[in-house]
């Protein structure tokens, strides 16, 4: 099989390096966030040329079946023809004016009818404006200051939602959120007792998925404890779905897992890759938005919005998060028969359509032990990195994600790399695993 | 003169009430943010239908020359052909993928061509991220806290960043920002005195342009001491040019103002549209940058950063900001005659190019006594809705924009409809002013 090779890209990344700041992820600098860990990671492209429905080239013409989608934004493909085409006609029309467009009217009403809890959708640019705003409307409704989140949830990098202490944050901007671990009311519930009518908001991915470590589902009854426990306490309840938002229920992952929130962050593949989030909420929570003033010069610009439109129309018309539940089913299925085939137990994780990955024979992923510095570093990253040079675009710390646009063709194809990776990865460790 | 009526607009917005929540400027709802203050002006359109060049026509078929360019975003004029070609290039091989595209490094090649104290660039979709980032930056960079900004100075709408006290936001945010008078540099002094060895950062834009009140550029001498005072002090200095980037110099409003910050936040103009946002600054705040964590799942979007090379290249063949500061004189020289003519002192402030408009002859306009619920209301006021009315889009409480699109007949036509504007608050007001 052939092996890729990545040298246009690594000449434009040194070029990058002079003109464009790292992080902490990636000090040398030439790119930054998220995407600068797969910089770091052995054989990984750095630069596309071009993309086109599961699948894109990179600037050296490699061509690779995407089980990234951009980290959540595509969901219908890249390049569908659907969504390409509502752009265009809203481009025509005109996209960022000093007016907003009737189809902001249009997709609100459409979120409202689609998303169970939602009686008003409020538009933005990035994740961390919804979940932002979710967190200021929470403030506004029960006066009261803290937060509640889960050890290790992301929610996006405005300080006081960061956790892994970036440079830059102040220890006064956490001190208002308050961490509990993941699947536990009973803890909810202590720190409500230990806070008493000084909890704001509760706010959670409706499933735990950080990066690193294995994903988590809900515990049976787990979000009915939360549930119950929030309306108790007058608490709200955010869900921030910005991530799985239309990979499990079109009307919200807490649907499909069965519970009602107050307020619901979406973001990511509401726009199949153009840019746009939202935060949805029920009528209870109107006035205190109403009370609250966040803005972006950005957040009325049309032509995402009528993609945002088309978009959830697609997925609705071919039931997309069932597609994709099954398709994500059936590709771990066959990895991990793949995997044994070879001696390896793979151990898969969170929702099917949001696959999280790791060779469980390496007990101890070498992160664990040196931090950052251990990252694609060790058996499983190594098999990552080899399925990555032979065309099956994965990321060894984070979770995947399954778009409508990945085809039977090419699962075969990713179960053929992923067996001849596990070859590559047995002639380097051997018996060691 | 026709008279403009906006029946399509105004049931679109009642559906729009419905589905969609307001913020403090609007809590009857249906728009939020900078967009929703539109609303509540008496004869203003709500939707746009298509826009282009220098002008949009709403839903009800009535054209407008815009003097608001979206808040800033339009520079080049709506729908510009060769902003638009770069976009549709990059949109057919790809925008949001999950590698970066190679536009990203020749977008920050240009930049540090073009922005004289730029090494490097860092990308963004909000104008709050670069100064949010900055502000990250400059702590991360002096291991200090606190943050000076300007009395009424805007930076988006983070917690941190709030001047008025938007409901949801907690006094802790605040605490690190002190805020003092613009032009008084002495003031900055005695902060630096009263908090020594505390100050991370100055962020200012680089003239004072805030909402309702009168604009008012730098005093000679201001930006020097300013510079000087920072240098001296370890201090990042931060301008916030989001609103008035591209619009004085494409070197950076420090540069029209003879000084050189360590930061400059850009945004608006950038993309002509298009939603993108930049950090760029100097090699030695590289390092700091590289220890902050900071992304977003568009930040990497390709197509505006292609559309910003576009914008870039463009606004340089034609020397825009030149064009622009002209354009802004000639326009408001023009409207001032009008003005005397009918005995009104219309009194322009800022940049020509962005210029600050307000009928002096009321000399206490009724937002002064009556708060928010006095906007839109008075001589002022009226004069601005009888120019929209007519189809020359102002806005009465905040500065506007001048785009290398608005042409000698968009003048000539404006004119008239402010000499007809006028005649008609002359009419309603008579002697009384």
């Amino acid at each position: 099989m052939k092996i890729y090779r990545q040298e246009t890209s690594r000449s434009l990344y040194e070029r990058a390096k002079k003109v464009i700041p790292g992080c902490p992820f990636c000090p040398e600098g030439g790119m930054y966030g998220h995407y600068s860990t797969s910089v770091s990671a052995r054989g990984n492209p750095v630069y596309f040329s071009t993309s086109r429905g599961s699948r894109f080239v990179d600037v050296d013409g490699n061509e690779y079946i995407d089980y990234m989608c951009a980290y959540g934004p595509m969901i219908l493909g890249y390049n569908h023809p659907a969504v390409d085409q509502a752009a265009r006609e809203q481009y025509l029309k005109g996209n960022t004016v000093s007016l907003a467009s009737p189809v902001m009217v249009e997709l609100a009403e459409l979120l409202v009818e689609m998303v169970s809890i939602a009686d008003w959708a409020f538009f933005s640019k990035n994740g961390a404006d919804p979940t932002n705003l979710s967190v200021m409307a929470a403030r506004a409704a029960t006066g009261r200051k803290k937060i509640v989140a889960i050890e290790g949830g992301y929610h996006g990098t405005t300080p006081w939602m960061q956790d892994a202490g970036s440079g830059g944050t102040l220890e006064e901007e956490r001190s208002s959120v308050i961490r509990i671990p993941w699947n536990d009311p009973g803890r909810l519930q202590s720190v409500i007792d230990e806070n008493p009518d000084d909890i704001a908001g509760f706010i959670s991915s409706p499933y735990h998925h950080p990066v690193i470590f294995d994903n988590e589902l809900p515990e049976d009854g787990f979000w009915q404890k939360v549930e119950a426990i929030c309306r108790k306490n007058g608490i709200v309840l955010i869900v921030d779905d910005v991530r799985a938002g239309f990979r499990a229920d079109l009307s919200g992952s807490s649907t499909y897992f069965g519970f009602k929130p107050d307020l619901i962050c979406f973001g990511k593949a509401l726009g199949n890759g153009y840019p746009i989030s939202a935060l949805v909420g029920t009528d209870a929570m109107r006035d205190a938005v109403n009370h609250v003033f966040y803005t972006g010069t950005q957040f009325f610009n049309a032509a995402p919005m009528a993609v945002a439109v088309a978009t959830l129309t697609e997925l609705k018309n071919i039931n997309g998060p069932a597609s994709m539940l099954e398709s994500g089913k059936k590709l771990t299925d066959g990895l991990v028969r793949i995997a044994q085939s070879h001696g390896y137990d793979l151990k898969v994780s969170g929702l099917p359509s949001m696959p999280y990955l790791r060779i469980a024979n390496e007990a101890v992923p070498p992160v664990f032990t040196e931090g950052f510095s251990g990252l694609h570093k060790g058996l499983h990253a190594d098999w990552i990195s080899e399925c990555v040079q032979r065309g099956a675009y994965f990321l060894d710390y984070h979770n995947h994600f399954i778009s409508t646009a990945h085809s039977e063709a090419d699962l075969q194809r990713t179960w053929d790399i992923a067996d001849d990776a596990f070859a590559a990865v047995k002639r380097i460790y051997g018996d060691r695993f």
